[in-house]
């Protein structure tokens, strides 16, 4: 499956290139086998898999019974324009606090669904300034809503979601949060965090398959939702009551996926939840930076900033380096990693996340010295053990 | 998988129970197991699976050069929502065809978009009068789309979709169409049926597994439709043009889903396309009506009207049928049935699409005729062989 022209390249548990990216993500075999059955959408096997697993999930954000997961159909972004339009009623101005693309896309959904925007803008290595939150917020009753993405994967900063959420609730303001790719390996606490709305998706974090998102919901706050949205399928407080009533969904959900996210949250539980999976993933973080330091390269972040899930390097400056070389040569050997989307710096970037660990990193670290010495490229130290 | 209680129930390839409903389907070993791998969305060897379904789909509908498949993440209907709010501009006006529950969903998705709509409703046992179709367009110049449902589920209807397609031409305008559980077994013709915009999608008579929809458009029609969605996700003109630019999703794609529904066209291809799977459902559709008059059951629809998709039955009169008790014996025995959802009737429904021939068709008739026994139900002839 990989189309790979080299001899023996690294593999998954089921024979696929490892994919050091932010998603989709290598997942176990165990989760993909989970969808090696049909399930009809309103039997009572499949209806107690999903509840179990909206249930799961609002747990995760130590969500108790004033919270409740809200499936949506189709991916990430779908689950964040569902929370945005729905939460945000038409009359709403939202504080949309950008450093990367993440941010700039809910900005582009809110002028879409014609909700009025103010931006807190800094650069993609570089948190919101809290102090001046604070003073855009006194200045600006009118705003109802702030925003805020947790790991911005366009640099892999992660942002001060706690504090962020804690000048919101000072001043009375809604608070949704896009914790995609972050969400099951770093903590969301909806209660002390004050959070309203958090979206996230079954294939980052929690190693699921791609296909649904999910938004953890203040029932409170969602319940006051009712009418806002611009769309019936990405309508939250429809999709809510309509599960709550009937326990199905009103349109199709894909079946297969959601079983192997059951199963994924499985193995979460399995691995000891956030502490567990977290704990993995900065181990993966370490092992890569420190490895990629040894043969030269220069992260993007400082370590304060860097959350354990995508690392951002520098393009080497050497002209023997050719990315594009580089990217496919890892690719042969088995480890897909991922373009640069920065503005600040020409850059590129590796994924700590999914079905990896140790053995993994280590050993996409002497692929990567490898193909350095094919390039011809000095390396200050020896390849790693 | 069954939490049946019966000594041996009837079972698909992967032991589960068949699924004799709208979808989600019973599909083959074959279309799940070949989600038993990860892929990166950006990978070239995803990007070609990706592109040899979107041209199939097209081919499907004998599209040619003109026409270009658009896939939707989510579920069909999500696929009918994008195509109504992309194709539709804000000035626009719509003549809705309704008989039965989607084209009531079309005609909301509408409201909520703020486009105008103006509605020929006829009963979910009637076709729309084609007379009176021609009649609005000629009093109503506004009208700028025709849309219409190819089988209306609701009852199992059939609806005359080349001749509305005749009228919409004639009369100048766009013609949207919402395929959902015909295509792939009923002709679609994009050219002669001058359709702009047909939606479909991955778990009906293509027989994938759920979570992608699809739009096949005309591609004059659609480099029209910039700037019309009311939404970020649902914009079939930018997930168009960032395929066409970047053979690449706007947003994380459900990787596994699309590669089961390649294996499902390859599959679909095998058996001949719409004239192969049209021939097994209307010969399971024929071994179901047939069967179920011998067992005293009426259909709601002649034949005429009848789509070889789902068959609606009359409830039995007898005060011994319970419906619950029906519905839970069979899926006891492996055999997984619908609800009604007419308004004109009390009914159940039976679907004859997906993994399912001439061999489970009969082997659920014998199971049927087991049921009624057990209730104590007289019955007109003894139980098909």
């Amino acid at each position: 499956m990989t189309g790979s022209t080299y001899a023996s390249p690294a593999c998954s548990e089921t024979g696929d290139p490892l994919l050091l990216t932010p998603g989709p993500l290598t997942t176990s075999r165990t989760v993909k086998t989970a969808m090696v059955h049909d399930w009809g959408s309103r039997d009572a096997n499949f209806i107690e898999i999903n509840r179990s697993v909206l249930a799961r999930l609002a747990a995760i954000a130590n969500g108790g019974n004033d919270w409740v997961s809200v499936p949506m159909q189709g991916s990430g972004t779908f689950a964040v324009e569902a929370m945005l339009t729905t939460f945000v009623p038409p009359g709403g101005e939202v504080l949309v606090l950008i450093n990367g693309a993440y941010g700039k896309r809910a900005k582009r959904i809110l002028e879409i669904a014609g909700r009025k925007t103010v931006v807190h803008e800094t650069a993609e290595d570089t948190p919101p300034d809290l102090a001046q939150i604070e003073k855009v917020l006194a200045a600006t009753p009118s705003i109802t809503h702030v925003f805020a993405v947790h790991c911005e994967t366009t640099a892999g900063i992660l942002n001060p979601i706690a504090q962020i959420g804690a000048i919101a609730a000072r001043y009375g303001k809604g608070y949704l949060l896009d914790s995609m790719s972050a969400f099951g390996a770093l903590p969301v606490d909806v209660q002390t965090m004050h959070i309203d709305a958090v979206a996230a998706s079954s294939n980052k974090c929690i190693e699921g398959v791609p296909g649904l998102g999910f938004v953890i919901c203040r029932r409170e706050a969602l319940s006051r939702a009712k009418g806002n949205a611009t769309t019936l399928v990405l309508d939250l407080h429809e999709q809510w009551t309509n599960l709550e009533k009937t326990s199905q969904y009103r349109f199709t959900p894909p079946t297969h996926v959601i079983v192997a996210f059951h199963q994924a949250l499985e193995e979460f539980d399995a691995e000891g939840g956030v502490a567990g999976r977290g704990a993995r993933y900065r181990n993966n973080c370490r092992i890569l930076v420190e490895g990629m330091r040894a043969l030269g390269f220069k992260p993007l972040l400082s370590e304060a900033l860097q959350a354990p899930i995508i690392v951002t390097f520098h393009m080497p400056e050497d002209p023997r380096f050719e990315f594009q070389r580089f990217y496919d040569s890892l690719k042969a050997r088995g480890y897909v990693i991922y373009p640069g989307k920065l503005t600040v710096a020409d850059s590129f970037r590796i994924g700590c996340i999914g079905r990896l660990g140790e053995r993994e990193m280590r050993a996409a670290l002497n692929a990567i010295a490898e193909v350095l010495d094919e390039m011809g490229m000095n390396r200050a130290v020896a390849r790693t053990a």
